[in-house]
């Protein structure tokens, strides 16, 4: 993965030092099902300076809902399939319930945010996945993104609040990762911004031992990931998280911090967690 | 009910001749319901011309649900109380399920669309209702509208797709009436637009005698309301309908027409319906 577009890398940083910054923050289900650990969160989110965006993704309440109302979860491979009956509801829970209760909620706190999924204004145009054996059903792969959409809701001093929702150009809505959204948007936004990602969960940061909490590697660049690949040090689910990190800075992203939610505000200081850049 | 702010109606009329207009569009609940009908009201709302606002209802989607999830309704002197879970269901349905499909629906046929509840961007602020003797529960009455978002998103050549869900300052999602939703962006846009407001539903308009489907009162002025009044002409429900239209006009907007979804474009040019104005 070399400089993209050609540019020379310090020609590239200079470029980047006068862009404003934006941090894109993305929270996953488990933080959503967790009132008071929500509540902490956001707390944190608001007092975060500068443009932001939220990406949020499911939880539990999908799965919840569609117990009452008796629809069979369908795993193939282990993979979940979104029927049109399992679109439905994530549709309602993520669109609706969870991401109209953040935008209000972080009114509240005097943080000024808007909530779109993908369909909203073109934000994020997907197609349904194509796969030589297995059918996914409605889940959406990324297309593109309505980058000037974003940036002019940024620049009225708006926090867009996004839900993990898409659709194609035919108007089907599609299940899409939330965690492929929010690197989307972070090079969409690349363009214009100087863009931090910064992945959230509930462990610290990328553990050098998964047994020891305490471990964190607290900077990974692109040799010691290789290093650390060669080593087994970064192994099963983690490398695809890299993979991703490491394709979103050749997309243009500055930097991807990961770690916990609940220590937000010191995650991107620095002080905790796992910062991830080229060099 | 006099010319508001003082302004004369002669030179009210000619600030507003100089404006650019903006059709606000409500489309209740039966349509939703029906597939097909919704298709047909969505293709002419597409060909529709100059800077729209869709603002829509609900539908029997949430009943559904709310059965399927073993959700009792509330009613209380024949309205339907907003207990929490009530709201969960709405919120899902009417922000999530209905306006994402209905964006994207529009955004497939070139009408690019961005889907908000009142919460989103604090577009609709409002308080939940206080009664002497009926706890309605999480339903809101309208504080303000944000008409600053709103234009500033018209001025983007985006359509606003609107759910009856607002919030409060303390981050309280609200169930909010739909019609009044659509007043108040009326109110709140006539600032800065010349405003038309449109009511649609399954009738042709405000009927003479609700026996006879061809007995369509064309046009209304605030006099002639005032005779089919004592005349008992209009009575029952298409009075709170008829002192809303008035009310609205009182806070600016031009005219208001009432009218079938399906004919939404003979509607517009006053080929069918009818037109509310003061005069």
């Amino acid at each position: 993965m070399g400089s993209p577009g050609g540019i020379g890398r310090n020609t590239k940083a200079a470029i980047i030092s006068m862009q404003e910054t934006v941090t894109i923050i993305k929270i996953g289900g488990q933080i959503l099902d967790n009132e008071s650990k929500l509540a902490l969160f956001l707390e944190q989110f608001v007092q975060l300076p500068g443009k932001k965006v939220l990406v949020h993704g499911g939880g539990k309440l999908a799965t919840t809902l569609a117990e009452k109302m008796g629809v069979q979860q369908q795993m193939i491979d282990g993979r979940r399939i979104t029927d049109s009956e399992t679109l439905r509801i994530v549709t309602m829970v993520y669109a609706g319930h969870i991401n109209k209760n953040l935008v209000a909620s972080l009114n509240a706190q005097g943080c000024l945010s808007i909530g779109l999924c993908g369909a909203d204004g073109c934000l994020i145009t997907a197609h349904k996945r194509q796969h030589p054996t297995i059918d996914y059903g409605w889940v959406g792969d990324i297309d593109s993104v309505n980058g000037q959409l974003l940036s002019s809701l940024l620049l009225q001093e708006l926090t867009p609040v996004i839900a993990p929702i898409t659709a194609d150009t035919t108007g089907q809505l599609l299940n899409t990762n939330a965690d492929t959204i929010a690197a989307s948007l972070a090079t969409a936004l690349s363009t214009t911004y100087s863009v931090q990602l910064v992945y959230t969960f509930e462990r610290s940061g990328v553990l050098r031992d998964l047994q020891d909490a305490d471990s964190v590697i607290p900077h990974i660049h692109f040799a010691l990931y290789q290093q650390l690949l060669q080593e087994k040090i970064i192994a099963d689910g983690m490398i695809p998280k890299l993979e991703n990190a490491f394709a979103t800075l050749a997309g243009g992203a500055k930097k991807i911090m990961i770690g916990n939610a609940l220590q937000l505000l010191d995650l991107l200081q620095g002080n905790t967690g796992t910062t991830i850049t080229y060099e």
